[in-house]
Order: structure tokens, then sequence, then C-alpha cells
């Protein structure tokens, strides 16, 4: 509880790098999100060149804090799954209707992982935004069914900026609404 | 991260009751996590009167874990969100573009919370799927605007349910796919 409720949005960094093990704990806690059929539709492209971000991230008012954190983490869904039909045969690819879904809870579990080992990170939009999105897929070189669900800047927090307290116990409704 | 790693999806449970404060702290957690534009778009309808959950629940397969559970939190979103315009005036309501995400967040710091005070708990599906989240919201009265996300029966774990390995490193990509 602790953790979850001292996790924030940092949004600026100092120019420490990270470890490679800080960053494989942040994505053993994404994998570890429960999934819908448990798909793990996921994959992760870890970023660290800033000299490319341009590219990738071209017209993305964060770019300033990409470029700032020591790290950028672009969370990526696959948006299919295959699967063998019931009855047997050919294995038929369809849509996932829960990848979003997975995608969030992932994010979240990084978002914490990242706070319990003191650094800040901030999750910012891919998806459902084509403007953003499209630039990563294509710089990053992401298979057709591979969306940008969302980039997460990391690194050591240059600030202090603090947990909001978003509290209100009158979204509570209990039996009904 | 010993939490987020503990954190498995508990589908049967013991006749004990939550507490009320089991249940404001699985909803702290849940308002804790981050939303775009920190719009905070959700509700939670928590319930305990397993003699509604025929209506409430009509058609869910996942019946039988519901009224065998303490209680089931149904996550809700507001898919709206009302704002005034920049140069003034009237505020205007419009779609919420990230509700699906914000509430994957919260859900995942429930799940946590549960977790982390040796209750079990599992994310079953509403939203996007019309036949299980259209009954809910009938039953339980939620405007127009808002709709179940998902449905999550908690108690003590009635079994000794494991959390799943899914670490994959082969997900993971440097620099680009």
């Amino acid at each position: 509880m602790a953790n979850i409720l001292s996790r924030k949005s940092v949004r600026s960094y100092t120019d420490q790098p990270l470890s490679e093990e800080q960053v494989t704990t942040m994505l053993k806690a994404a994998m570890a999100a429960p999934t819908g059929s448990n798909i793990q539709p996921w994959h992760f492209v870890v970023l660290t060149d800033k000299s490319a971000y341009d590219t990738i991230f071209a017209g993305n008012f964060n770019m300033d804090r990409f470029k700032q954190s020591a790290a950028v983490i672009v969370m990526c869904a696959d948006t299919t799954v295959t699967r063998t039909p019931r009855g047997g045969g050919a294995p038929v690819t369809v849509p996932n209707g829960t990848w979003r879904d997975d995608l969030g809870a992932a994010t979240e579990n990084l978002l914490l992982a990242a706070e319990s080992m003191g650094l800040g990170a901030v999750w910012t939009a891919g998806y459902p935004y084509k403007d953003r999105y499209m630039p990563v897929k294509q710089a990053l070189g992401l298979p057709p069914e591979v969306l940008p669900y969302c980039i997460v800047p990391v690194g050591y927090p240059a600030g202090d900026e603090q947990p909001k307290d978003k509290w209100k116990p009158e979204r509570i409704h209990y039996g009904r609404w």
C-alpha cells in the first residue's frame, strides 16, 4: 500500500543512468500483470539512444521529458491472438479483445516497480492517438499487428514531485448506483 | 516487487466476510492510479447481497465465483469528460479517450492491495463484452455515460493458488524491434 500510495508522475530527471538490473526489474513487474485468458500480449522496446528520439517521437509534446530521461520504455501490444480452434485444425489469428486492459495493468506494475526503486517515471499516451503512436510504430519497425500502447520515460527524479491525494469516497456506491 | 510478483488470480474463497476497512483500503489503492489528464473517471459499486447476483450478473459464467466471494467490486468508468473550453464559456461534455487505460491501472492497484492483505481476487471482464456488462449496467442503475469496466470478486482464498511465472526476456527489444 505504501508503494501504491507514494507512486507519482515524475516528469524531470537527473542525468544518472539506470542499471540493466533496474530496467529488468521494471519489466519483470510489467510481465507479472494479469492478462485476459493469460495471453500476455506485451512487448517492450527499451530506448537509451537519444539521437534517435527526434525521429521516433516526431511531434510528441513530451520530447523534452524523453530526452532528459535515462531510458524510455515503449510498452507495445500484440493486438491479435493465434489459437488452435477447439475442434482442432490449423491455428487462426483473430483480434484480441483485451490487450488494452492487459497493457494498462502492466504499465501500472512498471510504474510501481520504478517507484519502489526510488526512480521516477510518467505514463505518456501512445494508443489511441494515431499522431503519437504511428511515428513510434514506424521508426521502431514494429510488425503490423503490434502497436505502441504508451511511452514511459524513466530516470532518477530531479525534483520533488509528490503523489496527489485522489481519494473520493463519494465515488463508492454500495449495492447499486 | 514482492507484492507485484506474488499477486495471482484467486478463484475460490472461504465464507469469511471482509471488513469495511479492507474494502476501503482496496478502493484507496484503486483511486491512487494515474489517469489521463488527471480525470479520475472511476466509480465503484460494492456488492455483498448475493440474492441480487442472478439479476446483476445474468448469464455470466463467473457466477459461482461471484456468489462464493465475500464481496464483488464492479469497477465502473465515466466514459465522458466535462470541461470548460480554453477560451471560456459553457462547459462541454466530450468522450474521454483514456478511461479504459485508467481503469486498467486502477484495477491492477486494487488487485495488488487485495494481495497485500492476504486476500484473493480475480479480474473478470465487463467491457468490451456487451453481454457481460449490459445486465450489470442496467441492474445497478448506472447513468448512461457510465459503463461497468470489470467485475472483481474478492475474499479469503480457499485454495492455494500460486502466481504464474510469465517472465519472457524475448519480449524485450533494445533500440528497435
